[in-house]
């Protein structure tokens, strides 16, 4: 069973990678762009086929490992 | 107007980054983890009402510099 996770820093989180990319991007002409923020992406395949148990464990490794929960949110999508 | 891009490494393209976060998991007690794979995550906000015309910008962000299109595939949604 397949899942993907997006972990994206919470609003009032500064993000300066995310800020480097809009200069970057700015400095190439892109004049339209009001902001870009940047978070990470995991593809996630469980070796289970109750739906229940895969999305809980996913989300056991989103609080264990994969997202900081003081400063990011993470959001599971099944695919 | 909002969209999220997700850049992921090609199917072929070996992920070290994603084995540590698999590894890791495993070595926390997660034993029905098959595969993690790591991407990048970017929400983008475009001072721009048409959609096609958007659609287009984020489409050339991507191209010029969110993505390396020899070893990475980009996935646009409009949010």
């Amino acid at each position: 069973m397949k899942f993907s996770v997006t972990v994206t820093l919470k609003k009032d989180v500064l993000d300066p990678q995310g800020k480097v990319v809009q200069n970057t991007l700015n400095s190439l002409g892109m004049k339209n762009l009001k902001s870009i923020r940047q978070g990470k992406f995991f593809e996630i395949d469980i070796d289970e086929d109750n739906q229940e148990k895969a999305e809980k464990l996913v989300k056991e490794m989103c609080e264990k490992l994969l997202a900081n929960l003081i400063i990011e949110n993470y959001k599971i999508i099944k695919l």
